[in-house]
């Protein structure tokens, strides 16, 4: 057994990235209607020019803006009505000097059109004839071919969460399909012999098993899949038995749990037996959270999280959360975080990065924010919090009055 | 046909509740693995008391702590062990002066503990003698019946989206199934003579259909089902069908497109002809937007948004997110957004409330935005964009150096 020192997150974060970008993730094509919040694997590039021609972003005329130059309304330029072009139809017509065609809002603008004057600023005068009151400069209210999006040009990069106005780029680009990364599989196994699952019914000294379900939707928010969780018993061979059959079918194996001294050896142990590197953290300098075990080997991680729900939770959402970006690339790596007062003096741990769940508060305009205190072992304290205080490792508390970055959960 | 005056997004956002909450959606049961991100139908009320018995949250001894008062490194308390406390199990124990009991983490403590004393403070002296080298409060290392959860104490509340951790509680409580609200369901209409499926092939003067995607994608993130899907030809007729058709058998009714002023007042009277009350929007002091039409008959919402790509997205952003709020009775209405500074002065519409897409820039640890320039027949604009400027009503713009809030997009 290799001897471990505890290690910085930010150490600790260095070699995940070291480690775990050796797994690689398949691509795999969706349509966009299933690509909502899944991660671009390829870079898309433009495929035509949007618009594809000079088009009229108002209801009105095609003109040469030289012919209503100094236009008014007591003097109006008065051009021929030449005809029309049709909503999503090509034109043949051709605009000369003094001349106009009507032109709906989206629609192609004629040769020769160099800018379009909205309906509301002309008059019919008689079959042939139109009256501009308004004078424009080249170019107005209309959309020059490529305006929107270029050929060619990047506009959705490797690694980005696809949101919703993204899929309108895709289909402005009549890109019907794209390649993602496949979600990453993910094994749950909580250890315990007091664990029961939440469907049965338990006995004097047992609990309900808790982080299975706080971990499995962490891991859906993250962009993960969940194919297996299983509760084991707290022994060598049980463990070895789950961790083995499931690291072979999973590109993320979690382990929580094992939070007494003894489980905590064998989940080392276990994972250690499994090759090359193996554990390369075994205790991290974080609050909550310091028997933290991540491990590699065979083109899978492992992290083994304390037992406590709410410490499992936290450290879960800091490595689990660096895992899931490396694992997806993703390219927008901030979290959400506001800017909010200390409402009262919290204490740190040097040391140790410590994590405080708080409340926050909105008084005269500005955030306020305020520790919730619950133990460790307890989990409805984060349901009360809307967010989570970091406190460097180096620092010894916040007072009164110190203006922080909540990381909003 | 009624005549409608331009109204300001609070009132319509006041009339929306007025006739939106009367439709009602019901309720499903889902188990809590299918449950994150839905919308909570009911209050969540504690069955027992978590933890259910006295337990330990450390690896050690279960003590008296006036036993232990004084102990020190030079000077330990002696006690006499009397057996150990199994994992999960039930205990007979009871605990008398100068006795100690082995507990693991999470185990049930014996009758008559008030302390739990670490294994890394002890010393086991003979098989019967446990040496404790510290001094220990009442209480300490332990977590009390009920001090997670009460029994019946409001846990969860109707309305709340349900959180990765909210899982944990409704676990721990052994609460496998719960009753969230059904997913509106959600027709989208796309006008347009010129709209082609991103799947086609275009001709000269055609275009990709875009809005149905954005929304798409902003439905699913708000909570919605989209049940349909269609692309209509801008005239009376075809747009009454579909309406009719797709209002029976959804909540929501969105039709995009009729920016040009033949399609909007078709989109107008198509609604108010559906039944009372009808359209009681036609025109949002919104920018941009203006073109924006609310409207509700027969327990089904109907929202027409503008056909510029941008335009529709940011009506949806506001009215979209309110109509959600009011179905769904979401508890938690907060937009997510960031402080930052202007960057350059932005100009605003006066009389309407505007919103401009910005990119935030971290320099010197402070956030700067700028405003991101584009059309609203334009869609890539809001890809590069970080978040949303609001503008007031009654604002002319901001100047360099303004600190304002961004909503995070």
């Amino acid at each position: 057994m290799k001897l471990h020192q505890v290690k910085s997150p930010n150490d600790i974060k260095d070699e995940m990235n070291k480690y775990f970008k050796n797994i690689k993730l398949e691509n795999e094509r969706v349509n966009i209607e299933s690509a909502l919040n899944r991660y671009l694997a390829v870079n898309v590039k433009g495929i035509v020019d949007i618009p594809d021609f000079d088009k009229s972003t108002v209801d009105g005329y095609a003109v040469k803006a030289s012919d209503v130059y100094g236009a008014s309304e007591s003097i109006p330029a008065f051009l021929t009505y030449i005809g029309e072009v049709e909503m999503g139809k090509d034109t043949e017509l051709i605009l000369d000097y003094d001349q106009c065609v009507y032109v709906p809002t989206g629609g192609k603008l004629p040769e020769g059109c160099t800018a379009m004057v909205m309906i509301e600023h002309t008059e019919k005068i008689d079959e042939e004839t139109i009256a501009v009151y308004k004078p424009l400069g080249e170019g107005e209210n209309i959309i020059k071919i490529g305006e929107d999006m270029r050929k060619d040009e990047i506009l959705l990069e490797k690694g980005r969460k696809i949101k919703s106005y993204d899929l309108g780029v895709l289909s402005a680009q009549g890109i019907w399909e794209i390649d993602v990364y496949k979600k990453p599989n993910v094994s749950i196994i909580s250890t315990g012999d007091e664990l029961v699952p939440p469907y049965e019914d338990i006995k004097e000294g047992q609990i309900r098993d808790i982080n299975t379900y706080t971990i499995m939707g962490a891991i859906k928010e993250l962009g993960g899949k969940v194919i297996n969780t299983s509760i084991v018993k707290d022994n060598y061979q049980s463990l070895k038995e789950a961790v083995e059959k499931y690291g072979e079918i999973s590109d993320i194996v979690i382990i929580s749990g094992g939070s007494s001294v003894g489980v905590k050896d064998n989940t080392a142990k276990v994972l250690d037996n499994l090759g090359e590197p193996g554990v390369f953290v075994e205790g991290a300098a974080i609050k909550p959270g310091k028997p933290t075990i991540i491990s590699y080997s065979d083109y899978t991680a492992f992290i083994g999280l304390p037992g406590h729900p709410l410490s499992s939770v936290i450290v879960f959402s800091v490595f689990g959360k660096e895992l899931f970006n490396i694992l997806l690339n993703k390219n927008h790596r901030d979290e959400v975080v506001v800017e909010a007062y200390c409402d009262q003096n919290i204490h740190s741990t040097p040391g140790r990065e410590t994590y405080q769940a708080v409340k926050i508060e909105k008084r005269d305009g500005k955030n306020y924010f305020k520790p919730i205190l619950g133990k460790s072992a307890s989990i409805s304290t984060i349901v009360k919090a809307d967010g989570l205080l970091k406190m460097e490792i180096e620092e010894e508390g916040i007072s009164k009055g110190d203006k922080r970055k909540i990381i909003l959960i």
